[in-house]
């Protein structure tokens, strides 16, 4: 931890931000929110063929949280769960050669949000307000099963809140071993901000008549939900009031970032 | 191409989709709408380093199309032109060993776009709808000053329709110096997308106590654009048309895909 009021991760040349430094950010709060509120993770790791040049990538689901330590705040140090499948070349991959059985399969994964298109004078200074982690850490497959199983609770909730509980729970035997959750030790990590509205040239900002026909400004966006849609085989007359609450709150909160990012708070 | 009426990627060991084969699709169609599409392209890539484990990630900005051949269609091969940095890793490894001045710097370049969360009887049949591509290929910098600032227009356009005439163009010679465009040239590629409504166990479907109390069916989601803020340093009254236009077509857009994802239509 490079600073014990603000705990984070270290800075190692490989996760330093060097482009727009001010941009970067290393605390656990700031990169565990981020990540924990984005639907798909990209995880990257390199392929066991030598002559493939190519990294593998694959979108995926996960979840940062601490087993052995539960009740802890994103503040703390936290583990990354990801579900995958025994199938997957990523699955294959686990604890395949001595050192992978040692550390894991080495990940990088990336979270990334869109809060915003900033519309600048010039197309060179058009950018987006974001919110991007990139994480890098060893990946091992969970075994035990109480891990694994609060893993599992862990992700479906990160996808909608309290639908654990309102399915058919726990899971057999077969979905347990046809399941596979993955543990990802982080190394290091690392979040890139961006916030606030465009930032033009001297010049162009001089110019009065590019500024007369020139909008400049930011288009706010984010995920949103539509009402939830039943299936032909869903027997309830109604939206329960756990999902209904939780795509309004999404919708609401998803809104709210977008624009509190535009006047640069958090 | 695998098929003259429906021209597609070659499917190769790399790219051949395994795990729910039906999701799979090799047509160019499928993949270059997708990848147009997606506002944030993830870049992955071997770092130099041979002690270091870890892909490279970036969260990037691209765009498919044909500066030789511009009005073909995406139905037609393309080239993925990505808007970069020279500063950043990416461009300091371009070009930098005998093999990648040949061929280029090798790329896996990952496109997703969330069109539902589709919710099941088990936690094991939730689902998310989704899009997704991977694209693997080799990276040069764009050199030609004339391909550059035509791949320069079409990033900008990618993002808000005709935003390029509505900015100060052309870029400055320092503009254009500061700015790097990457050309991909595409290997192959795959796309992998799922539609349509939850599938359940036969068991859980039989069970009617269980299907009185748990909501089934999909919630559909797209990515929403808000009312565009003008920033305090914008001159212009209202909004343009064309900005106006394009936020209200991508809210529609993507509402109307979200809605014809759930039942499996294209």
């Amino acid at each position: 931890m490079a600073d014990s009021e603000f705990p984070s991760y270290p800075k190692l040349p490989r996760n330093t931000i060097n482009r727009y430094k001010p941009r970067g950010k290393y605390d656990f709060d700031t990169i565990h929110s981020i990540v924990n509120t984005c639907p798909v993770l990209h995880v990257s790791f390199p392929t066991p063929d030598p002559s493939d040049p190519f990294p593998a990538m694959i979108p995926m689901l996960g979840f940062m949280a601490s087993f052995s330590n539960p009740q802890v705040s994103i503040t703390e140090p936290l583990d990354l769960y990801l579900h995958g499948y025994i199938s997957s070349r990523l699955m294959r991959l686990s604890g395949t050669s001595p050192s992978e059985e040692e550390e894991g399969l080495p990940l990088t994964i990336a979270a990334t949000h869109l809060d915003g298109l900033v519309l600048a004078l010039t197309p060179n200074h058009h950018s987006y307000n974001y919110r991007s982690v990139i994480l890098h850490g060893f990946a091992t497959p969970v075994v035990d099963a109480d891990e694994k199983i609060w893993a599992m609770e862990k992700i479906t909730n990160g996808v909608v809140d309290d639908r654990w509980t309102n399915t058919r729970i726990p899971p057999t035997k077969t979905e347990m071993s046809s399941t596979q959750i993955i543990k990802v030790r982080v190394v290091d990590a690392s979040a890139k901000v961006r916030a606030g509205w465009p930032s033009d040239d001297r010049a162009d900002m001089k110019n009065d008549e590019l500024r007369a026909k020139t909008w400049v400004g930011v288009v706010p966006t984010w995920i949103a939900c539509g009402a939830p849609v039943p299936s032909p085989d869903n027997k309830l007359s109604k939206v329960p009031a756990y999902l209904a609450d939780f795509v309004s709150v999404k919708n609401k909160v998803g809104e709210q970032n977008a624009q509190l990012a535009i006047t640069g708070s958090k």
